[in-house]
């Protein structure tokens, strides 16, 4: 007997962090819900202040009714004809553009409780807005971002690993927020391997591909041109793509990046691992500049986010593009919906 | 009286050289004859060896006529009805896919006569096949490729710049043939600063923009982030388009360059210049993989040459896709008539 479960029945909903409320999070997170309340199999809700955000979506002429939930099973009713909230209330007035650290504590805890709502399977998985990394650290919060924060609360013993989704590609830079210099120094092979198991790993369990195909970039010009042209892709990406092989891996590479991401290469692998961040970044954005999501790999929990900021220069003015936050949902739907299947005793592995 | 004048009377034809003979080039050569026969302005001519063409013509099934010219004037009568050919006729038999250190000799000829007849006026612009660089250094040709041997044989006093001209963008690499550690170690104020002059000049006087707009990418993630991802966008870049600011061009930057390519950025500058080749070849290639043409800037000459290599692995298959030498051809026609409206004095600087 095949049983086709209700989205209602089976999934718990998406929690949807405040991110600064002086940045553009409130205002994509209304935007988000007009776009997606008739047709999301996942209802989300967001962890915010309601007063405010009712104000937000009157000051911008949104046409979005707010309803407080006390718990997120609560979403899957209102969802469909209101923005479910669970209350957060922010202990200072918010003036858009203007991060105000009076705020901090309450943006932190608005992560904390999605993390715990993912964690005790309340919610299916957690989408975080942008924050304002400065504001945070006069609040004490010692992370250099989102990824840091969750993978110390849920003491990840691997490391995360963060990859870009768009439609058009799927990038994982192996190092991130480093100089340029810096990012070559930080290159090994122990490193490249535990990226690149952790990114095949999440592909098999969260995005429910059996056999993941993973192209690995050079770091230099051609790939080095065999050593005339840098050692890197001898000494250390070719040697980590043999061990990769080895453990039964499909990667194949170093390959020249240049000629990596035009339409017909891209239909040859499923993800590139890249050596640094715009190497991994220009290609992404190029093709898909408003729809492109950050998914953290190696968490024990699904968490997206969109891949922009806090953008204070248009907050409060209605112009900001809710693109990448809906995006963002739509990918922790499936990557919750794969690893429920998952979990179910499924074949996705 | 306005006087419209026709290609005939007004313009040389353009020189495409032979290339590696046991490359694609014969056969993009011809490929781009009859893409262009009925249509160019400029008629070009090959200087190359007619009856390897005939043959080459014959097993590929190209119905090209072949025509030996003895000078270049004689391509404007010739080019409807054959692909003129003025002779170099190869000392060794050629084998597709193996290339033969016996016809070096005429590969480097074939590129001596191209610029005889550009400096002479006789050819309005040269277009260079793809060679292969080791065969040549064995026949002691000893330059990098035919950006420095170009530069050597004209005495050009100013670096040579490489520009990327594809249809979606322009992009100018800093630094080219140096592994990324080199390149990130040789960016210089006084190196950027030459090259921006060189390239604005080239986009003055060959591209017909009168206000060329350059935009300049940082070299770290996030342009650096105030110093937070590195220095150089502080020490160097900036500096640099200070002193260019100074002298009145239209400078900006530096720019994250993951958010420079997509297509709403690409309307904001009509150049981009990079700090290394794969940041410039990335987006380039990434858009218009089939379309690129490498434009050299700051010769005394008009040089353009496809942005693809000999293709050894597919030389003879009929498998060479000649997009790319025609809008070398394309982009050389333009840069000629550009220079022939200064030379005549048109109002275009």
């Amino acid at each position: 007997m095949t049983h086709s479960p209700s989205a209602d029945e089976d999934y718990s909903p998406i929690a949807v962090t405040m991110g600064d409320p002086a940045g553009i999070g409130g205002e994509i997170a209304l935007k988000a819900w007009k776009a997606k309340s008739h047709s999301a199999q996942h209802p989300f809700f967001l962890i915010d202040d309601p007063g405010r955000l009712q104000a937000l979506a009157s000051n911008l002429s949104l046409n979005v009714p707010i309803q407080t939930i006390s718990s997120p099973g609560m979403a899957h009713e209102v969802f469909g004809k209101a923005l479910p909230v669970l209350q957060e209330i922010l202990p200072a007035r918010v003036t858009a553009g203007i991060p105000n650290p009076a705020t901090a504590s309450s943006v932190v805890r608005s992560i904390d409780r999605a993390l715990e709502f993912v964690l005790s399977g309340d919610a299916s998985a957690m989408v975080t807005n942008p924050i304002h990394k400065s504001t945070l650290y006069d609040a004490g919060f010692n992370y250099p971002g989102h990824t840091e924060y969750l993978a110390a609360q849920t003491k990840s013993l691997c490391e995360p690993v963060m990859m870009l989704v768009s439609p058009s590609v799927r990038v994982v830079p192996a190092t991130i927020h480093l100089s340029l210099r810096e990012a070559i120094e930080a290159l090994s092979v122990a490193g490249l391997v535990k990226c690149t198991f952790t990114t095949d790993k999440a592909l098999r369990n969260e995005f429910g591909i059996d056999h993941p195909r993973i192209a690995v970039a050079g770091l230099n010009p051609h790939a080095g041109e065999d050593g005339h042209l840098g050692r890197e892709e001898i000494e250390i990406i070719s040697p980590a793509i043999e061990q990769l092989k080895k453990e039964g891996l499909d990667v194949s590479g170093p390959f020249p990046s240049d000629s990596l991401f035009h339409e017909a290469a891209r239909q040859r692998y499923d993800v590139v691992i890249c050596m640094y961040h715009d190497q991994a970044l220009i290609p992404s954005k190029t093709l898909d500049f408003d729809s492109g999501v950050n998914v953290t790999l190696g968490l024990p929990i699904v968490r997206t986010s969109p891949d922009h900021g806090t953008a204070f220069d248009i907050a409060g003015t209605g112009k900001a593009d809710p693109g990448s936050l809906i995006a963002a949902i739509t990918v922790a739907e499936q990557m919750a919906v794969a690893r429920h299947h998952l979990s179910n005793g499924s074949s996705l592995v």
